[in-house]
């Protein structure tokens, strides 16, 4: 399905098989960003380290006051505004079962003012959603709104640097017809033991 | 001016300490956006991993047919499109010194199509604003135009990840109002002796 | 959650609460949109016999060469367009009953370009969205890309006038906050018997 | 003109040959939408039963605050920003007519912001035109915005269910190319001895 | 109406009141336009010999291929998509007059691709309209389109400096809130003679 | 370069040639506007006449309190707007000698709320983008908002009159590919005895 063909496993750089078998036993597949960013393993690990960075602070002895659901919602909503199919649904898997709200993804990538989700989720969102889409437009006043739901300039870096990652990461999916596995569809759905 | 304040080049990691004397030694000044993104080290260290991966492909063992000229018109161009300051002055500095066109990085920010540049590079940033501003749209037309000037899909793969790695650049830059170093601004447009 | 209060059944005209009672009994459920504009009868009445026309053609006796699938998947790429979070998921589920794909909602939903659809339903599909958001837009050569599908002048009144019909309807759940029953977010995910 | 050829009148169901008669006769001629829709009938029925459920309310034993001339005139205002040549000459001309105002429909398709129209109006409008074009981005405030000028939330739903339903309107007649009478051009503008 | 105050035609330089004493007794009332830009002499005197140059290119002893229809059909057309109240209504009257036509002014500025017009005029107004809206695209291809239907570089010239003549026209009628003379709105939609 | 060839001086009226011959002597060359326009000389008059209205405005007997920088920086800003490369290249050169300010043309080029600029002149840039891409939404909180930095009712003409007669050049420029000559680009940017 993508352009691109995918490298197999055994002939992958052994750090980045390693990753790639952990993720698949946690999983139970491997999500095929894994494969279609390898064909580049110098790219791929750049990718990663940063995914990492952002998505899973602790593991740089970073805290954030950011969920690990906000994180994903922020993606979910702005991979829906670049309409990058990889990204929303596979993130918005992560988002269902972080949340542990079988609707939110949908409604965040359909229309995040209708989302069943907290004021302050909802004004994450608009700050993502003007740094996807108007960047060079983001001004005092955007950070004053955030401010006064709590976030402080720290968390807003996490939000504007999670929009810009995956950005990227839009780009590259769509440009390059990454599809996303069909297990990422009903993850989050339906209690987890229904799941194969 | 940023937003964020700057780490001093002391309480920075050896490593990244390291590269950023190696950049003021070779460039006379530091640019702003090593200092600004050195606050969250992990952040900083993927980032110029995927900068270099992408820019300076030698580096990772990989051969391009994208010159490096090429390659810093797709930055100076997508980052016009995505109105980023930073990002536009200095990797148009970059763009006029490796065409050795002082002209050339005014004109292709302003707009591609007036600017003094071949058919193969025009083709190339048609491309790239394509994957800059509505990357859902790709299709089989848009590499087969690519084809016809002799790109490869390898060619077209850098093209891509350049533009949505600046897509990122450019977003952290705007919203933390990340400014160019005032050097910048000149490089490339007079002989080099006459810069101080 | 939605702005207008719904009516209760028995309040309503005999007419509409016996279609009510039949959907009910067919889903297993109503659908919201069945008692957020039962408020108002002759808009009602009206709202379900033009959809009955476009949507059920044989209950008009005008036959169609558009499967039910088909007109689904115009109902849910168009209504994505306009962010109607409502006809998304609704529509979406009945395109994925009637598709018998689990995938392809979410997937026409947010890029149809990378749906797993036929061509014909691509160009469909791009003359919906042509419909949806330039209409004033639409010329001969539009209908001519639709004929190399094999699609008659019928087929196209119908592809235009299910796309006129649902901007309507999501105008009016937008503008409400009409809200998609939780049961629609499942349907044809999975195998009907787990559903409740 | 049309795409579709129009029906003969004698061909028509008696329901609607003899709603078009009436209309023939209070009008002096056939405003071209009976015909063009009338090709199938029971489309025709809905839409003309919805559009009088709308637009003549107290057909439905329904009052309203919102006069004929608010309501053409959000009909004009919508069908303009659709650039629906059909629905802004007719309705145009019939807005002239209620309102008693030669010049405002011409004010109102061009730019509402110059018409010559009351303050209530142009909240009307105003929201109106955001149905139109950004029903999703509906929020509290808007509502506010018509309280402010007296509307109540059923007259609000008036205003957005008519730019709703002309939205509809609009992609039919631009889609098939329903051209407007030339009557309705004159219509309003002169003195009414005076028009053939 | 305009926030501008005019000035009296006593307190005009005199080759400034004589022009329009001239315009009056032709036309049977002043175009607001030419008391508006008035109070600024030099302006005034820049802009009508601006006007003459390219409305009138017999006064400047230059011949052209466009007729006096062609020449405020360009106006119509971009002034509407300027969303211009003065100039669609001016020089809509003027362009029924001259094409005889009491129809084609509110076509054109409506949708000029539904207007009864020549496919050479249709060609003239996409380029009129492109140079209006994106002038920084236009290129060779836009050059070819217009000769296959007769046009020459000169004409081409003609229809690109009318659409920036009247660019700069309508900013400066929506910016002042210049009204177009009730006058306008009714010429030649009737015959002359029942005109006021 | 430019599509339409350039007349030789020779070749001009004398008045025409008088003034190209006055800025060569002053500047050092001819730019390329003076003879780009000259193939048709009464454009040409109006044109620069308009120009010096605006942009001398003591030339006409009338003081103005933007200056000179202020009214550069204008051109530039809407210019970048409307990606029109001459004026970019050749206004941005005039402001950064005005302003004595070698980084500014480029600041106000790539985004305006990123300049190193004041206050006052930041609402100023504010309202001619607004002019310049919206002028039909011009509306009183927009003279408000320019009243509160002190710009009366005059300088608000100016401001807008400036916007709307370089939307013309630009036009013009894009449209004929008038190429700005080398020697703007590094005008200002380096102390004058520099500059050839």
């Amino acid at each position: 399905m993508s352009r691109y063909p995918h490298p197999t496993l055994q002939d992958l750089p052994e750090d980045i098989r390693a990753r790639i078998l952990e993720v698949q036993e946690k999983s139970g597949f491997i999500p095929n960003v894994f494969l279609a960013l390898a064909r580049r393993p110098a790219e791929w690990r750049a990718f990663f380290a940063y995914h990492d960075a952002l998505m899973v602070p602790e593991s740089t002895g970073r805290s954030s006051s950011l969920s690990k659901g906000d994180r994903e919602m922020i993606v979910t909503a702005t991979s829906a505004a670049n309409q990058c199919l990889y990204c929303v649904v596979a993130h918005g898997a992560i988002l269902r079962i972080y949340e542990k709200k079988p609707l939110v993804a949908d409604q965040v990538a359909v229309n995040h003012r209708k989302a069943d989700i907290s004021p302050r989720q909802r004004a994450m969102l608009d700050f993502a959603l003007k740094v996807c889409q108007r960047s060079h437009e983001i001004e005092e006043a955007d950070f004053a709104a955030l401010h006064a739901h709590g976030f402080d300039d720290e968390d807003i870096w996490d939000i504007a640097a999670i929009t810009a990652f995956f950005g990227l990461s839009n780009r590259m999916a769509s440009f390059s017809d990454m599809m996303p596995n069909p297990e990422f569809y009903l993850l989050g759905r339906v209690p987890k033991q229904r799941n194969p």
